[in-house]
């Protein structure tokens, strides 16, 4: 049963006094869970129980940590059809998006619960002393990645499992040592609680500290803010809009002490339709794209937004074929009246913009809630001198560039903002290219030949972010194994002795991970 | 010949009509040459030759950037006395030390051209194709590490050599593929001067693009103003004060596009002397704390000026001793005026405050821009009541604060604030201290049993860096070889066709890098 509580800790309480409700967008109405605000008062306690968790949490094993995970993924599978009905009473998406992305949250889970298992993930680095050494003796020295403390992750209106309460941020945290609390999406507040005691019963199951996650239900800014202003808390992840994601920086920038904000925000992933591409295969690419275009109703961070290619009539078809296909795909629902309110909101400023044309548009009744796609078109020129034309619609939303020439085209890239992605359609031509792709290279973290930026494969070569506004620090990835590293420092003991070190790093390689010692990479002990 | 005029790539000039002098603190008197202040048309240069540079710099192969930078470190050699000359006379330290410290530059370059010209630091992951995996076909995905764009470094004031133009931070930068613009510090500008040739020189010998360094003199802060909001600058090295390192920080998070500011800023260095080893070494103890304390005359960020004990007779007969043995220790000279004003200032603010007692004063005349070594002690109470005396007074000053209790103790460590290094002295007694070692670790990036903290090892396992405000970015060291992951970030490639992957990705491995293929560590092609 959903109560509409916070988790404060492993204890659900509701002692503020503002409450809301969920919203159903394809029955067009409220649901009827109460859900209660988190208090101040229950804001410190999460926070001051978060900090005495990770002074245990820190220093559990990977193994342990790894049961926890794994018993995480347990709890959500055993949640059954009452997550994936919850979810899509929540947020307008259909039983099979649900299963999938339920599918991808156990997938990362578990992914973690492998790497910390395993245990190299901590690059332990051991340089031993020589007391010989001219002009002074080198001492012993020793290093490993460690948890920065609690972390606040906020969930993400468009993926309420995979990126939510414990979604990939969660998973990452909770795998390098950091406490959680999650500041719940108010759009499927009963999905966050409903996860959120999946994680608070492995939790008690595997004997992890209390604390070591929480969950605050809000519905405006305060809570958030009230998190990510805390002292105790050391580290951000958000996914959303750039205006929410900047917000959250800035304030964690203005700190006494600064704190990292992993914000994954807004992208138009631009697509270079090549010449030869749009000649030979641009009726295909149309056919393709006004799939991608409308897959999930554009509500994804790697939907492509932007089209650019050479004018003429090959790009003309591409455009006319990829305006008849988008019409004929059926409209979906979409999260909440909000995103609705939004798309269309930035899509009547678009539509305003000087010299933007509509090649496509749905033109027939709709049921509420859905959204309605759309093409636009603009030639280079003019997308080069107005910059509001450079902005994300997030929706099924997409605009073709007619670029006057090559050179037009990489100044138009060269221009954009940083991209998550950055696609190129090409045919016997990529060589030709190449400082059209070296200009996109440098604005995007992902650069994906002949395909689709959407779907994101969780997987360890993968980079989801890139640079600014893409996200706030292109140092980091937030999907995969890697995107541990957003939560942890390096850390080094010197002339430690021996027995007191942490397994990683005593000379018997006790736990049989892989290590740098004296320059060279090994499994053997000291 | 030092003439006083600014790099704007490989080019020379003198445009602007602000000119400064350095200072000899030996001599007591300004040095002859006149140095231009980089003008707002040269900043601009020195930016723009540096993006187009970085077109060709970031594709260029790891081994032409190690012959680069071990010829910069040929180059710096061949200056011989030239520079050891121009860095005495403008640092006050002695030929010793500028003689060490060149080495240590020439190791530090040195080892990051062994690290590229080997080349697996890009961490390249390759996850092959899968077109029979269910739901979804998988596909290829391979990713490295690649350079940000053109990175600014402050020269720092106590380093003229290992971190300042072709330090540590312009070492790392360059290995990892951006280009450098350095503020040169105005204290050591024609040592600056000398080595901006040298890595001219270097960069020309070697074929590298022009812009690929620079280097600015100023004498205020509008030159790195400018520098730090130029667009397309992309990331900071900075060492110095927390007040410095601060303002640069805000400045970059404030704009529009925030880009990373590492600055390795002040610390206090706690040293906590336990009971064993106060009773049965602390004479010993004493002895070698006066020696780390006035070492190059406390300028160094590693400098204990805060050591930690329990009341009572083997702490007061330490403090007897310390106090004893640290006037016995000859003066020396400090870098600048300033340094010598700013250090008297901060130490007559912290005598002031209320409880703290002088034990040891140097009441003997010095030479004039002579650092005159002190230590004070304080007690628990006032020291945790009084956030004034957790400052540091960066000199030949320590604090010795006298705890009621090891609650005390652990009060005082974990009240703070971050550091880049903690030390132990301890005597069979380690074991029994897990909280306190626990909360030392909590505030520090290094952790030392039985030591000093000064002497900072240029090595893979070092961590130099720490939480807030020793640094801006506890994630990252500016020291070792791992400093070069400051200045990238992952990149990947979707699909990509072969022949068009960098070499570090395609099938054949034809580097001979380490990489991760589908889970596995390998050398092998695929």
């Amino acid at each position: 049963m959903i109560t509409g509580k916070n988790y404060i800790g492993n204890v659900l309480t509701s002692i503020g006094n503002k409450t809301f409700k969920t919203f159903n967008p394809q029955a067009n109405l409220q649901n009827e869970t109460v859900f209660y605000e988190a208090s101040a008062i229950e804001i410190d306690k999460a926070v001051a129980l978060a900090t005495a968790a990770f002074k245990t949490f820190q220093k559990i094993s990977g193994v342990k940590k790894s049961e926890f995970l794994n018993e995480i993924a347990n709890q959500i599978e055993a949640l059954g059809d009452q997550l994936i009905d919850t979810y899509c009473s929540e947020s307008g998406l259909t039983k099979e998006r649900a299963i999938g992305e339920r599918g991808r949250t156990i997938f990362q889970l578990r992914s973690f619960a492998n790497l910390v298992n395993e245990g190299s993930w901590v690059e332990a680095v051991i340089e031993t002393a020589d007391p010989n050494r001219k002009p002074i003796p080198k001492v012993d020295i020793r290093k490993m990645l460690v948890p920065l403390g609690p972390v606040v992750v906020f969930g993400a209106s468009n993926f309420p499992l995979a990126y939510s309460t414990a979604g990939g941020d969660t998973a990452a945290a909770l795998a390098a040592g950091c406490p959680v609390i999650v500041k719940s999406h108010p759009m499927h507040a009963g999905t966050g609680e409903l996860v959120a005691m999946a994680v608070v019963n492995a939790a008690e199951k595997t004997g992890m500290p209390n604390g070591v996650f929480s969950n605050l239900n809000s519905s405006g800014i305060e809570v958030g803010v009230a998190l990510v202003k805390h002292p105790n808390v050391k580290a951000v992840g958000f996914t959303g809009s750039i205006r929410g994601g900047r917000a959250l920086y800035d304030m964690a920038a203005q700190r006494p002490e600064p704190i990292p904000v992993f914000a994954e925000m807004g992208s138009v992933n631009p697509v270079i339709l090549l010449p030869n591409a749009a000649k030979s295969r641009g009726g295909d690419w149309a056919k393709t794209y006004a799939a991608s275009i409308t897959l999930g109703s554009g509500q994804f961070c790697t939907n492509p937004g932007l089209i650019l290619g050479i004018k003429g009539t090959d790009l003309s078809n591409f455009i006319e074929i990829l305006s008849e296909e988008i019409l004929k795909i059926e409209p979906s629902c979409m999260l909440h009246p909000n995103i609705i309110g939004a798309y269309e909101a930035n899509k009547t400023k678009m539509l305003a913009q000087n010299g933007l044309q509509t090649t496509a548009f749905l033109d027939k009744k709709i049921l509420k809630n859905y959204g309605r796609q759309i093409i636009t078109t603009v030639d280079g020129a003019t997308f080069l001198e107005n910059t509001n034309l450079h902005q994300e619609v997030f929706g099924p939303f997409s605009m073709v560039v007619q670029c006057q020439n090559i050179a037009q085209l990489e100044a138009v890239i060269s221009n954009l903002e940083g991209q998550l992605t950055g696609t190129i359609l090409a045919e016997n031509e990529l060589e030709n290219y190449g400082n059209i792709i070296d200009t996109l290279q440098n604005r995007v973290g992902r650069i994906i030949f002949n395909g689709v930026p959407t779907g994101v494969e969780v997987c360890s070569a993968m980079v989801h972010g890139g640079p600014y506004p893409a996200s706030t620090d292109s140092r980091f990835t937030a999907v995969g194994v890697n995107s541990i590293k957003r939560w942890v420092r390096p850390f080094c003991y010197q002339s430690w002795p021996n027995e007191l070190l942490p397994n990683e790093l005593k000379n018997e390689n006790i736990l049989g991970i892989s290590r740098e010692i004296n320059g060279n990479k090994t499994i053997e002990s000291l």
